[in-house]
């Protein structure tokens, strides 16, 4: 195969065309400065384009689960820009060729939204309010008991960028933190734990336990039915990574036997979450519909727009994946 | 009068005498190693032992609420130490004397339990959880809008330790704090207005109004009709300070006609919130009973016999009131 030579661009990937409209006004933008030899396309109105003849091949592509042909379509492509932290939706597409760097978008305003996410639901958990709310309700005037906050032990899984932001967050409220990763971490504050034979003391000491790790053949399914019966009865779980994490029939049972207390989701092995499935009614289960931190147009346009233009230099840029690690 | 010698004392005096009797065995633990010559009792078993003779004169005093008759029975008494950080309860006491030095306790773990406590609220209410718990209700699967971050002001009325913890936290997750107080204060990263004349620009910002400022003549019922008035359509109010800021019946008209949005109430003007009043079932107002900041028995012993032990060597204490002030 001889590659047409085509004007160089970036191509804007999205699953919905509305999405795609708006990345790609705002990179347009936010190049003109920095790499003004780079037009900026969409990929659903550049396959249209088809019919008229070759579609104009990209160096660079912008966004989220690209459809089975993208790569196929694009094979100059040198660099993949993730329009969200986690890049599992690329790296399980099989058509992704070894050749494409794939870089995952760093914070852009996600660790703050993370951090108030987790936090709303640990102040809700440490401070009952709901139970407040139910008082309000039967007209109760009673302060609550509750535990000391130092034995309220929040434990993070996954101590990257988002996970060290909110186990500081929560630290920083005076709660006890304590953190799990792949390889050994050091923060200060926050007792870190590690590797597979560290696992199981971890979550026996986890009150609270947020999800915050990455999706990889490592993770997947890692907190199944005996991970669960390691936290302490009446633990909390907070799902904010992805779905695949959490073993969701081990989940419901746990809960139904009154080991946890409660599980708050935003993330789910399919979304949107299925109609009927039983997490929408579940009483023990709070859920939203992937929202804990939301991608910003501005700071994310603003951040992949300064990777490209560091590419086109021949600089190195930060947040590119290693692939056998899946991070 | 002349006054009986009787041994130094602490007096310790609470409504309720099962707080006392907790307060007496922490403070006589903790004084025992710093101020020894001291004895710790409760005013009322005190009282009680009138019936067999005079009581015994406190040269301090630590507690909440002293009835009637407590400064007339104690007219040694030098300090008088507020087991909480305000102290109207004391200055509007008709006995409490010139001479008796009232003593404010100093932060102890509240203003943590009080970011945590205005967080919550605003989490909630920026983020949109209570729209996202009725959404799972129904089982809907959207994503909600949200206005922008620094569009979301914040004003912060009282800018004492509380006030300005708050502020300072709310800061650091990213929104736009603004703060009002009686003298000029300087804030990083808080935009700060002062006196009487710039309190109507604050409130015109002031998408969600805090209170957090002490109750003093200046202050009582400054949250007036006018006042809801000046903030913008669709504000929010959380007080957590006193409920005699704020005109009960101006924030119902206000709610009521639909400018504010809603109002999170922890403080009253009559404590516990009697029986059949509007806020308890007003679909708007979201109360708690006087809990957002609870004072920590531990913390506040340390506090407050580290002070006693000061005054005892004639050293000088913080946190003491400036009368004519009232904070």
């Amino acid at each position: 195969m001889t590659a047409t030579p085509s004007p160089p661009s970036v191509i804007v990937v999205f699953p919905k065309a509305e999405t795609e409209n708006r990345w790609q006004q705002a990179l347009a933008r936010a190049l003109a400065g920095r790499a003004p030899r780079l037009a900026v396309r969409t990929f659903h109105a550049a396959g249209e384009s088809l019919r008229d003849g070759p579609a104009p091949e990209a160096l660079y592509a912008v966004g989220w689960e690209p459809p089975a042909k993208f790569f196929e379509r694009n094979p100059q492509l040198r660099a993949f820009f993730s329009a969200g932290a986690g890049v599992d939706h690329l790296l399980r597409h099989p058509g992704l060729p070894p050749s494409v760097t794939v870089v995952r978008l760093e914070d852009a305003g996600m660790a703050s939204q993370m951090a108030e996410y987790c936090c709303h639901e640990v102040f809700t958990l440490f401070r009952r309010y709901r139970d407040y709310e139910q008082q309000q309700h039967n007209g109760v005037w009673a302060e609550l008991r509750t535990v000391r906050r130092g034995d309220f032990v929040i434990g993070v899984f996954g101590l990257g960028v988002l996970g060290t932001h909110v186990a500081t967050t929560l630290a920083g409220f005076g709660y006890s933190v304590i953190g799990y990763s792949r390889s050994p971490r050091s923060l200060p504050g926050i007792e870190c734990y590690s590797g597979p034979g560290q696992l199981d003391t971890f979550l026996g000491r986890s009150r609270v336990l947020i999800l915050l790790a990455p999706l990889t053949a490592q993770t997947e399914n890692i907190i199944d039915a005996h991970a669960l019966k390691r936290l302490p009865a009446g633990a909390h779980v907070i799902n904010v990574a992805r779905g695949g994490l959490l073993d969701e029939q081990a989940l419901l049972e746990s809960l139904d036997s009154g080991h946890l207390a409660s599980a708050r989701l935003d993330v789910f092995r399919t979304e949107p979450l299925p109609v009927g499935h039983p997490f929408w009614f579940h009483p023990k289960i709070r859920l939203t519909p992937h929202v804990a931190a939301m991608t910003l147009l501005h700071q994310s346009v603003e951040q992949i727009s300064d990777k490209i233009a560091a590419l086109e230099r021949g600089d190195q840029v930060t947040g590119c994946i290693e692939r056998d690690r899946g991070y």
